[in-house]
């Protein structure tokens, strides 16, 4: 059965978070995680998805192809390296982005949102830019032009050293750590999403 | 003659909505039916006609084609199973969308009103995203970003326990249960709409 | 001579509306009807005249012709019945659209607009939506996104039972009926206009 | 030399507008009249040209042409009936609406900008349209929809009913009696643009 | 050595403005005047650079193309004659647009700014239009919409009778007469920005 | 091992900025003075990265393309000087464009990011106008127009004789003058951007 088998790690107020890396061959069935993740922003939140991707490009001039999608929820993570090009199995992820059973939250995601639909065709119907969100419903002007570690640091207060001392070495940390890294970018945008949505 | 004979369900507050699921082949004839949506719209409510839809994508990169369509009044919750390609008798359905006598009500409709017009030439010519109406009116800025599930919450804060149970496992529930949580959403906006409108 | 000789249909004030409509074949003639609303218009009101517009459709994916175009004045109403293709005497109705004496009102005529410039080469130099006045001007945002019959409701209170009669069961009403309903509406509309422009 | 030697109008506060009406051949030399034309608005004003213009419409779907071009200043109005095709000394007219050395006022120009520009490649540098002012220096939005009459009727009070007697019967009058129409509304919007911008 | 060796021309406040008129050929070394005004703009104001263009047209539909470019600082005016089609050594003047050392001013120049771009390449990276800035900062809403002479007019009530009297006659000027008035008008704007800035 | 062993320049504070010039052929590996800048960038300041960039223009109707980028930290200044046309290792550059762990930082960019994203395909997914920010969260309309000089004047008020030495005699500087120049630009802005940040 379909579980978050992968690292756990340990969030700054104690909980954690469970995750789960796919490398996404032709074969692979990621329904069953995408349905774990919608079960628990619909049980655990309130029904949103904090989502981030990364992009790679091959030509020039250069036309860039999406080659991992992270989703998480307040407990969940999911890390999906993608093939290229697509297999047929991924459309699951297309559904997925274009359902409108939940809210899907980003930060400076207005590229990516064109990139993602002139590259891919994906549609994402029910999604927020939350650094706009945020700048509005706490009049700091700023705070649409941050990046997560910035935006968190100012609507949270938490601690981000470890993410700092993670993400200023980039080259030279290994899978988990990234892997830590990516949960918790994960966690504080699903927590500024919670406080901006009292 | 034509009825909504499909199940029936019990909303929160005690009242009945009638449902009609029709799979539309070459020769199904629509128009009575949605004859009897505006009736009722006219007769029962602010002349409002809550609508959405889903959609289906079949090639890469992605060419999205509209699957299935769900119209609700007070009392009413029309679900349409559309064939691909569209047949002639279809027309019905393109004038309905098209007409002045009612106002159409949809909640993340921004995406679907692009694909309806680009993707099918379906001109919706007297239409409003419900959200941003919400967020104008009320003053809540984040209304405009939710789904259906959370602005139904922060508007009506009736119970939505039946709801969010059907939904968080959607992959385990039967046909008349995904109709149930339709004709929920259906009932939900259109309340939403009542209130904001008054 | 030409004259607005059709059913004369009573309003709820007391007034009349005077109708023609006509089935406009290659031979028609029709400027002389045009020339009267424009004199009525000149010399009876504000140099408004209320429009509406329908549209057919007949391939796939659509492409939608106009088929019937209604003009309305405080006590005139003409219905035209448009040829598809058009002939060359439609060029006075072009040229009538394109003219800035009066101002064309109508309700939710956004779509309206772009498919008669596309698809036609129509162009209305001198045109206003009114339900977006109404809402600047009342501060009421909700009028900017209802049809004809609400908005009518919402600024003039008038009664509106005939034509929720009429409408409510349109498949079953008969020409004149329906010609009724659109003097209705067009009386409508130039009260909400008359009362706005005060 | 040239000169205004047309119908001279009175207007309704005592002064007088000189006309010209030109029937623009390939050989009519129009650039003593726009030296005119300019050297008035530079002495006589705030450096204001008053311009409307008219178009013709030959093929279906239709395809619009510039078929005269009235401009006014406080005294002068020029009034000039274009060939199609243009001759090459239009180019004059072109440099004309091309100079920054005044400003082209109108009512309702939008549209005619962009045929000016999409049709015949006129580009006018430095224009306002007269409503969109009036609207938001006397708050008074309304104003920015309407045309020419109304709007002098709004802002000037005056006396309208020489200007509503021509037009109302358009079809009936002479070339005088039309001429004498533009000249008043040039005038009208002459002194509408001399109130708003004390 | 470069210099500006033309007429010298006095302003209303004593000073006097340089001038340099240049014929360009396709041996003409431009860049020696280029870097002298920098140089002033740099030591002596602001950082700012006043422009202007003026454009012929040659074909029908009408295509233009850049025909002179005025660079004005405090007390210097180039004025360049451009020759059709360019010379290689014009891509000095590319790069001077180009340039973010300087902000260039200019009034009315948005259809200048889509011409340069669409009909040469020409990309202005810090441009402002001076008379949107003078609207907002003193809350007059007509500034946005007047010419050089105008705006001038209404920020600095500097004597303008000589730009008057140059440009009501303007056909009946000589070279030198003109090439004051360039001086004047862009004088003025240099003052224009230099009292906003303040 | 990479490291910025260019000319060190003071600034007005009496820190250091150290520098590094690059001249990028076909093998050269930019990727580890990247991970500096970044590393510098988390570990010293609010994840800032200023950027600059200068194009060069070939051919006529000119076409812009990208021949040197400056990228500047709190006390770093990498200067890559690019080859025509671009090679494969140009890749590190486009993936450090693309992350969001930064914040790129520019002064009067919109012209460069069309230009990027048109001629180049770089997507920089995390950008800021500085100046647009400085006018809104300081009330001066007048800051979104200005140069980086005018701005870093008018928000630090800060020595910037040294500059405007080296800027007003930019031909007859040699490659160090002007690299000091940028390392001061780069310091400037990032300096504006920490007090606006704050």
């Amino acid at each position: 059965m379909a579980s978050f088998d992968g690292p756990k790690f340990k969030m700054t107020d104690g909980t954690y978070v469970q995750t789960k890396s796919i490398n996404v061959g032709s074969s692979t069935d990621i329904s069953p995680y995408l349905s774990l993740l919608r079960e628990d922003s619909i049980s655990n939140s309130n029904r949103a998805v904090i989502f981030d991707v990364n992009w790679e490009t091959e030509t020039k001039p250069s036309k860039w192809s999406l080659s991992s999608v992270k989703l998480s929820t307040r407990s969940l993570c999911l890390f999906l390296k993608l093939p290229n090009p697509f297999h047929d199995n991924l459309k699951d992820l297309y559904r997925f982005f274009a359902s409108k059973f939940v809210t899907f939250v980003g930060v400076q995601i207005e590229e990516d949102l064109n990139l993602l639909r002139e590259n891919h065709g994906v549609v994402i119907r029910n999604v927020i830019e939350v650094g706009k969100l945020a700048a509005k419903t706490r009049g700091t002007l700023l705070l649409e032009y941050l990046g997560t570690r910035e935006l968190a640091h100012r609507v949270l207060w938490s601690d981000l050293s470890r993410l700092d001392s993670i993400e200023s070495k980039w080259e030279e940390r290994g899978f988990e750590e990234r892997l830590e890294a990516a949960a918790i970018e994960g966690w504080l945008i699903f927590n500024v999403w919670d406080q901006l949505s009292e």
